[in-house]
């Protein structure tokens, strides 16, 4: 069987999208299938799969699954991508509305729509933990941001090392494991980080790990609400504000760089 | 600009083709492009590109380009996905002739067609060298198969090690790098294999690394000219025999996994 799929990516978090408005191409979408078509050797290559499906109540919504075939509620960088895809292959206007598992989402255009703003969602500050790599042991933020974040400053990025193994945290802080960020300052409100993220390791970027590290930063510098922050990610700029009604918006690029058939 | 592409691997050695018949397309296919395409977050995701054109002579000429825009004369899986493309969707019957950089080569389909065979040259034995890992030094037979490889038969694979930085080698013997092979026995006439390519790190296959590890293993069991040898690479696995008129023939898997066009 072959069928439809395009390729894109947010900040170098990458995609296969799969239109399948009414699910009568993929069906249940099979583990099976998101792994091969993930496969970077074997398949097309992605981080992740975005089917392009309509809810019963006729609206967009993003059935995300990982690499490995799981499911997810929410994707910032995908969800921009998706959004990406609906406004250039069925006629939406920004802004768009897209059902997620994690609630729905509306992405708004910025300027001449090269860029894309998601809500977030509100975060969670709890507190200060520790994380550590061989020879550094590092104070941080505990950060949900629907998921676990511990946020580190640091004085250089390469301090944080290979990050080839997993960071060292609290166990009793974070019992299902973290995402770790090292960030160091660029300028005012501008921060550059690196991410570990469990079950994936080091990534070229990580939408909740940026809005966490935003959120840090504006506590730190006891920031008005409202304020924008720069964050830098090894595959782009994301920037991010943490609104007075405890938002986080976070603004980013989203591209769509192919299309066409596969029977994977 | 919008133009196809499409994409395939040989024992997970992948590659996005680009038909080009007559160069209109893309004219001199810059490095950038090609680093563009073969970029595996941003673009589509390959180890290399291989333009499909038309020589002066009519023939089929495979322009393969590395991941970092360099040009190489040849490459044993990327020619048996090339003529799979060849016979998918030019009309072409096997054998198909193949001109590249490294001269003309002939591909052949055997039993159903699921597996093609190319002529990978004859190798030139220069005899005993030395490799190492941290921890551990094995002697190597020293063959060139158009590109130096040094092979060691070592007593397990995870005695390379992780093999994040190249192993150490006498760079008398190779002034330019060499392409380092650990093998194990698994049976008669047919061994494991991991892979260190110069310039790559270590691959998921590599087809003159696996033609230089049939010779060496053939020249260690002092078998027959023509004896086949099964090799397993981490990717698949390649079946090689050394003629008894002095050619390497290599035996694998050519898939084309999805088409489209793109606009990188």
């Amino acid at each position: 069987m072959s069928y439809r799929f395009l390729k894109g990516h947010g900040t170098e978090n990458d995609f296969v999208i799969l239109p399948d408005h009414d699910g009568t191409v993929h069906g249940d979408l099979s583990p099976e299938r998101v792994r091969a078509l993930c496969d970077r050797r074997a398949g097309l290559g992605a981080d992740g799969v975005l089917r392009v499906q309509r809810d019963e109540a006729g609206r967009w919504f993003m059935d995300y699954r990982n690499a490995d075939g799981s499911t997810s509620e929410m994707c910032g960088n995908g969800v921009r991508v998706f959004a990406r895809y609906l406004a250039e292959h069925e006629g939406e206007s920004f802004p768009v509305e897209v059902a997620t598992r994690g609630g729905t989402k509306v992405i708004t255009a910025e300027g001449d729509g090269e860029l894309l703003t998601v809500d977030m969602g509100a975060p969670v500050v709890h507190g200060r933990t520790v994380v550590g790599v061989p020879n550094h042991t590092w104070s941080a933020l505990n950060v949900n941001m629907g998921n676990p974040h511990a946020v580190a400053f640091i004085d250089d990025l390469d301090q944080a090392g290979p990050l080839l193994e997993g960071p060292d945290f609290d166990s009793g802080v974070y019992p299902e494991g973290v995402n770790v960020e090292f960030v160091v300052r660029r300028g005012p409100q501008h921060v550059a980080m690196r991410v570990h993220e469990r079950g994936s390791g080091e990534t070229r970027s990580c939408g909740t790990g940026a809005c966490a590290v935003a959120v840090a930063t504006a506590l730190a510098d006891r920031a008005e609400r409202g304020t924008p922050y720069t964050v830098d990610l090894p595959g782009g700029t994301l920037t991010i504000v943490w609104t007075e009604d405890d938002r986080v918006l976070m603004t980013g690029p989203a591209v769509l760089v192919g299309e066409g058939t596969t029977d994977l």
